[in-house]
């Protein structure tokens, strides 16, 4: 049984470019996208669409993301339908509620942090870190830099998203990559619940911008930082906020903006 | 009654910068973004997470795209909750099984075009180009260029797609902003159907990359041209080659890639 999706990352298309000195035409390679099924019990639960790597990783940190499973145990097996894209999940248990509640809005909810979360399984499945780790403003831009020194795939077809854990004392651990930016975060939540790798103490170190989705993603993985190459918004910060993540963005050409709970990163006073 | 959610773009947030001098403390303004929630006839039907202008033009786009209405007379009138996040959509006539394809795959087509489709709703709004419009290099150079001119949301806060209509002889005609590049094009779709905006000889100006996503929206839209600024993925251009859609992919710095139908922007001969 093969263990996941294993594609081709990339594929030449036929190129026509234009520029002042007119057209020219080539090749030129582009970042690989496919439709990914998943199917719980025989039923089908969702159709997401990622880059064909580490699907098994995506798979395992989609469900539990949303939920529907909470240790790597809770997955039977899982039959792959490579060609036509499907993942076929048999589970041990079944989690009470966790399916019927998938892309639910919370209603009802009036005070405190509840208020910002809008779907039913991120009440269940995000966490408040109440790590006390520290990292440097060095660490922060060198942990960027290497994430994007690492990214050859990016490099090469430009689009896709790259998502990595820092840990205290051992920098970059894993990096996944997708044309998703929720996808590599999910295929890292998935990559940590696998392998049993602790979370509380690390850092996200992302590609993208900090919309409420990305950090609702890293409060999944349980992480304590998040450091991101670009802007974030109101909502996430609020989210960052409420759940004690330190969340950095702009983290760029040797810069970065702390929005939230700049302890961790030593910055002090009140801005 | 409201015509949709019209909440402040942006909001002022502390920040703590970081630069070679070390730390600074002052004020950002970052993008908002909010959960809207779309209820059908009372029936929660989908959470979208958007910014939160032109949310009207989001909810009929949204549905357009996914087959719900096929007009704007299909919906009967739509009530808003603005504080909670609220559009309940009262139905005139309801698609017969169009909410059941919701979010469902295509399964057991093995051949032609429907190969490249996944859900089963695109099969029903995505429509395949034959207009013969022509656009020159430099117009579409231009477009960008006016895209990026008025994107001053994007300017002020990082992190928001843009995504604009452009007609022959007339130039950019309409832009929508979100902080979700699907979002961006739904709005975009929905102020179309609203207002009856003839799109068969359009372009789509696009501020983000070109996914099977912002294709199939795109095509959605029934516009004949799609010129991103950012790299494209392979199954995107499998899509564009199929429906008849002129993709251009990293326009930027005066230089182009085009990768299908490459006719209407003046490119000839074989890569």
């Amino acid at each position: 049984m093969p263990d996941g999706i294993d594609r081709a990352v990339d594929t030449a298309f036929p190129v026509w470019r234009y520029s002042a000195d007119g057209w020219s035409a080539g090749e030129d390679a582009v970042a690989e996208e496919i439709p990914l099924t998943v199917r719980l019990d025989g039923e089908e639960f969702v159709t997401v669409v990622c880059s064909p790597q580490d699907t098994e990783d995506l798979v395992f940190g989609f469900l539990a993301g949303e939920g529907i499973i909470a240790s790597p145990e809770d997955i039977e097996r899982i039959d792959w339908d490579e060609a036509a894209g499907f993942a076929d999940v048999r589970l041990r248990r079944r989690l009470d509620g966790a399916e019927a509640d998938f892309g639910r809005r919370v209603i009802g909810s009036c005070c405190g942090r509840s208020r910002q979360f809008y779907f039913r399984s991120d009440v269940r499945t995000a966490r408040t870190s109440i790590s006390r780790v520290r990292m440097r403003p060095e660490e922060c831009l060198a942990a960027m830099a290497e994430l994007q020194r690492r990214s050859a795939e990016f490099a090469r077809t430009g689009g896709v998203h790259n998502a990595a854990l820092w840990s205290p004392g051992r920098g970059l651990i894993a990096m996944r990559t997708d044309i998703g930016r929720h996808n590599a975060l999910d295929k890292l939540l998935g990559y940590c619940l696998r392998r049993g790798i602790p979370t509380r103490d690390a850092a996200i170190i992302f590609s993208g911008r900090i919309s409420s989705e990305v950090l609702l993603k890293t409060a999944k993985i349980g992480a304590a930082i998040l450091i991101a190459k670009s802007a974030p918004t109101g909502l996430a910060l609020r989210l960052a906020h409420d759940l004690g993540i330190t969340a950095a963005g702009f983290v760029r050409g040797g810069r970065m903006n702390v929005y939230t709970h700049p302890e961790r990163l030593g910055a002090a006073g009140q801005p």
